[in-house]
């Protein structure tokens, strides 16, 4: 069994762009820029945005912070997307989700240039993903797609089952992994709450990729001997004995799984890094306009 | 056995159609306008295009066949798909595919407008549809997911198995399948030519949608008994016998396949007539501005 640490890659390829970042600027080329806009004080979300900002200043990007009040009108949040969409010092942008429930989400989403949506969720950017166009791919499919193709585990011709199909990880990652490319040529089957005998067909996986967000669902029965495994679930269970209160859960049962495994990604630090990593990835991209849409 | 009989339920939708252009014609409304680009003088193309112009005139839509000759250059070709963009009276159009080699597929199709983009092709309505949101469906996936619907052929919790990944049939018809609606809610498995064991894992369909362009390829040991068949594939085989010349071939081995299933579309007559009836469908859609994109 070996890791798929997402951590150290995370670390390996945020020195590629700083290196590349680098010589932008000693070409005299602006540095990347991306902006992060933060609605209300939830939690999760002020850690994701901060982790997202320090990774910039670590690759050498700007970044810039925008807060706004749990109470802002979705007039005014459309107002600052625009607002950004056409500031041409800004290549690329996201709005943390989730949203306060009086604003609508895909109205949000929508309003973004998708040519600055390097989170990947604009229909345009969705739309050229499943026809193979050159587009700015979801950060967590991306980041496993970069994991699959940095560590080389092999896809061509493997039967790759997805858990969960939610639009921003399942979903993607079925299309991604299903496609003529490397990483790719997957056989791919598509698992939800709806399916049934969901041990056996996780059985038959080469490629397990678990994201349902149920703590602990995959046990080591429903692995086969030499399969990959990819957990993208990361759900905070409370722990009165950490400091922070609670500790972080995948969808896997690691240590009976883990034995079986060729491949395994452990949590934290497996997906999770690489998600921040993939959003750099695709700032860079942004910056050198090579995302046509 | 069962037929999933899509040239009758064509019919039947025709019929829906034409009585609801009828009532719009009534109420004073503008009847719906359907265009189509047809370029060269290709014979399996002139056959579809003039098929979907008939088709119009059966419902009481108006329509216009815009011809080119072979030799269009794509900046005339992408002027021609502007004026329709801009004209106020055409709610929908197509362009015939295949396109001579010197034009670019996706610049032209990105060019439409979305919301004239009855055939779904558009990146826009391709993730709008990826997305789950109000999209133009491609014609022929809308097609099959009609037939199933208006069948009463159960899908939830079913497994379908897609042979055939293509952005305009297999890709689109497992997303479509896999998603939390009715129909939908399949476990679905996406194969193609890199898979591998197509034997076994077509066995496990529930449904099996064969999308391969491979005539005969789906054989009775590879179908489960009480499995619901879909056959996309319609290859045109040199046959002397016939007046045209040739005979239409679907992907499946009708005669030894068909006493297995519960249901099973026959070729021609299954899927192919949905298809232009899913193009009307979308008309009418654009005509009364349903669908935002």
């Amino acid at each position: 069994m070996r890791l798929l640490d997402g951590k150290a890659l995370g670390e390996t390829i945020k020195g590629e762009i700083a290196e590349q970042v680098a010589a932008m600027v000693a070409d005299g080329e602006r540095q990347p820029h991306l902006a992060a806009v933060l609605v209300g004080n939830d939690g999760a979300s002020e850690t994701y945005v901060r982790s997202k900002v320090q990774s910039c200043e670590r690759v050498g990007f700007a970044s810039t912070l925008l807060r706004l009040p749990e109470t802002v009108s979705e007039a005014d949040l459309l107002k600052t997307i625009r607002n950004l969409n056409d500031n041409p010092d800004i290549d690329g942008f996201i709005v943390q989700l989730p949203l306060p429930r009086h604003i609508r989400d895909q109205a949000i989403l929508q309003a973004i240039d998708p040519r600055k949506d390097v989170d990947g969720f604009h229909p345009v950017n969705v739309g050229r993903m499943t026809l193979g166009l050159p587009s700015y791919l979801p950060a967590t499919p991306y980041g496993i797609m970069t994991l699959l193709d940095r560590y080389g585990v092999e896809t061509a011709g493997a039967h790759a089952v997805v858990l969960g199909r939610s639009a921003i990880v399942g979903t993607p990652m079925s299309i991604l992994l299903s496609r003529n490319s490397k990483p790719g040529n997957c056989t791919v089957t598509l698992c939800h709450s709806r399916s049934r005998e969901l041990p056996a067909l996780c059985r038959q996986a080469d490629i397990l990729i678990a994201a349902l967000g149920i703590p602990g669902y995959v046990t080591a029965d429903m692995v086969r001997d030499g399969a990959a495994v990819i957990d993208v679930g990361i759900t905070r269970i409370p722990d009165a004995s950490r400091p922070s209160g609670y500790r972080l859960s995948g969808d896997v049962a690691f240590d009976q799984v883990a034995p079986k495994c060729s491949w395994i990604t452990p949590v934290p630090g497996g997906v999770g890094p690489m998600t921040v990593t993939s959003l750099l990835l695709n700032t860079l991209q942004a910056s050198k306009r090579t995302v046509s849409s």
